[in-house]
């Protein structure tokens, strides 16, 4: 029998799509321009400015042994056992406390990261063909999870002071379906490096408010500011309408995988179950040592410590580009976050230069993966979070060099 | 404007349905018994044989200690970085060599428990409607998640040796549609504990082969063995239609969700790009915890003491159900897993038994559970693998009193 079999499958695998019939999501599901970095990201010489990886020198490791440790004398073998599917209790009232004034920890529901939330909140609200609003340009993660569920996206374009209020209006008037919800990251965003202004704050809540469209509002950079904090979040401008979601991995480590949901509770409620189903719960030994190192003194001065390290490496960055590029590309010296968005004329492809880069061992990642619909296609994201002083002065000069190429002069 | 934002979310929170507007699949997840159950779990006295809870005492703590400082020497800022989405690749070597004979590391991506593993298949396979066949019963986890993809499901009746051949048979010579997959537990299965015969094994891989059908095998209990190993899996008796998916809940720690798919290369490239934009990955850390340790000498010996503390956990449940039961009820000695699948008189109601046995401090989880479609109303599924001696005696004394309530005798 077992001859049979194996006679039998040399038949099927030549053709296995009889076999497996996917459903239409992977289709749906853009490879992202990460998997074309991804492999080429280990040849050797290259150096990568693509993801929006922390320098993992600031992580602080003696300090998450020490946690481990007290950990585990603390808790014991319940830190390795089934746990609840909303998370760690402290943890959750802690993150209410620091991040959501009037809310507590019942509002909070512990992800993998950010980016589960956005696929849990996908996964909520998107029917296929819903009408879903996010910024212009957005995150590409975001872009990629939530065209899984195939909804209609519309991008209001996104500018120094926050979206472009006359446009969100004029969508919220004329579009003949009520939107699911608003997608934006108001601090230091991903790509733009862009924040709301205080003022935008106000209008877009009030707007959004009257509207009855929710917000989710994507919190992961807001801590990493270099010059003063930024003003309220629309969460706390406007709880009833705003879910809001957040990260540790840029505060402390990817790696560890902790992010959150905040949300009016009827609806965390729902979104409990959902979460159970997909994954149960998120590991507790993470949640734990996130909640010692965050609530320990320690925390404060590890932002203060990230903080003046990527201003730093933001001004170094800044002044590389100033040296190379001097005025070909328009650059602002950047407030926060981890990117500077390149604008450059129109008359570059980022597509066609970010291969050329990588032939030349430079990875960035282009424009055009940051859009729905129609890309604008002369941007490139520049992390500078990530890399050596080393690194970008000779990354910034080979760009340069591949620029030049490319606009022929 | 804070004030008049204030004025109008009193008049919206009354009506927040206005506001969020889920989707289908919120109301498509069946909120399961588990969270009722969840409710009680921490009344004071309250004994619970309800979750598929490992020992906990027995979760080797001192070598997940060592195998951490180790870890952090060896791998430092690694561990807490960003990562691969397909998961650690020692680790995937070490499950392709223990696991899948004649496969390797490639056809492996490691996933935040088995949970998160059916999720992910879930997503991959299951348009609204999609026909997919699983036992009857099945482990309530993964009808949970398949429900929310909305599919149609077909439950062929689990036996002692297997799935009933001939209905299996008969379903794929009528059905309209093709199923999408087969489901299956053969090892141990949740909840009913039996296994598939070595003989069951070769004709429902043949057959499924046949009618190109994937088959996705869910691992969970098969290194649960009390007696003897079990026959060969369908993984390893057809790779090329089979999906099998495993998990260290079980056998080291439920806390720290590593998990598994083992698929063909090419389906498992479009589970990688799902994984990506679930998650981006699962946490290092962890990985690298369970790799370290079952890669020692030291899992072998773990394994051998639980599988001799769960043998004699199951013995003394055994005792005491004979004890108070006598012979009202039909019970095997268990070959291994973590529960025994209690069958009630057919006039006992367990969803009825369930509520009264909660009012006396009593938790085990009612058969319907586990069926889709019409359920069987006369079984109890009772973990053994939890609780002490002492309880488990109190337990079933608790247990049959409420029987002997209920059927009047």
């Amino acid at each position: 029998m077992y001859k049979q079999n194996k006679k039998m499958s040399k038949l099927i695998i030549e053709n296995s799509s009889e076999i497996f019939r996917p459903s239409a999501r992977p289709a749906r599901t853009p490879a992202s321009v990460t998997r074309e970095i991804l492999k080429v990201i280990d040849t050797p010489g290259m150096i990568s400015f693509a993801g929006g990886l922390p320098d993992d020198t600031l992580f602080p490791i003696q300090d998450l042994k020490y946690f481990f440790e007290a950990s585990v004398s603390k808790k014991g073998a319940k830190l390795f056992q089934y746990a609840d599917t909303q998370g760690h209790s402290d943890l959750r009232a802690w993150i209410a406390d620091r991040y959501y004034p009037g809310s507590n920890a019942d509002e909070i529901l512990l992800t993998s990261g950010s980016q589960q939330a956005l696929d849990l909140l996908g996964r909520y609200f998107i029917e296929e063909g819903s009408l879903i609003l996010l910024e212009r340009p957005s995150y590409l993660g975001a872009i990629q999870v939530f065209s899984s569920y195939a909804p209609s996206f519309l991008g209001i374009s996104y500018g120094e002071e926050g979206p472009d209020m006359e446009e969100l209006k004029y969508t919220l008037a004329t579009s003949s379906e009520k939107p699911k919800f608003f997608y934006c990251i108001p601090d230091f965003q991903n790509p733009s490096a862009y924040s709301y202004s205080l003022e935008i704050r106000h209008s877009i809540s009030e707007l959004l408010l009257k509207n009855t469209v929710p917000i989710i509002e994507d919190t992961a950079y807001r801590e990493l500011y270099f010059q003063e904090n930024l003003p309220i979040s629309l969460c706390e401008l406007g709880p009833e309408n705003t879910i809001s979601i957040g990260t540790f991995s840029k505060t402390l480590s990817p790696g560890l995988r902790v992010g959150w949901i905040r949300a009016p509770r009827q609806i965390l409620q729902d979104l409990i179950v959902q979460k159970q189903s997909m994954d149960l719960h998120s590991a507790t030994l993470n949640q734990e040592l996130v909640f010692g190192f965050v609530s320990s003194s320690k925390y404060e001065e590890h932002l203060s410590l990230i903080r003046k390290t990527y201003k730093k490496k933001s001004e170094h960055t800044f002044t590389c580009f100033q040296n190379n590029f001097k005025d070909s590309i328009p650059l602002q010296i950047s407030k926060g976050g981890l990117f500077y968005w390149l604008e450059f004329p129109e008359e570059i492809d980022t597509d066609l230069l970010f291969r050329k880069c990588l032939e030349k061992g430079l990875a960035a990642v282009p424009g055009s993966s940051f859009f729905v619909g129609k890309p604008e296609n002369n941007h490139l994201r520049w992390n500078f979070s990530n890399a050596s002083e080393e690194e970008t002065k000779l990354g910034i000069e080979r760009l340069y060099k591949v620029y030049k190429s490319l606009s022929g002069s």
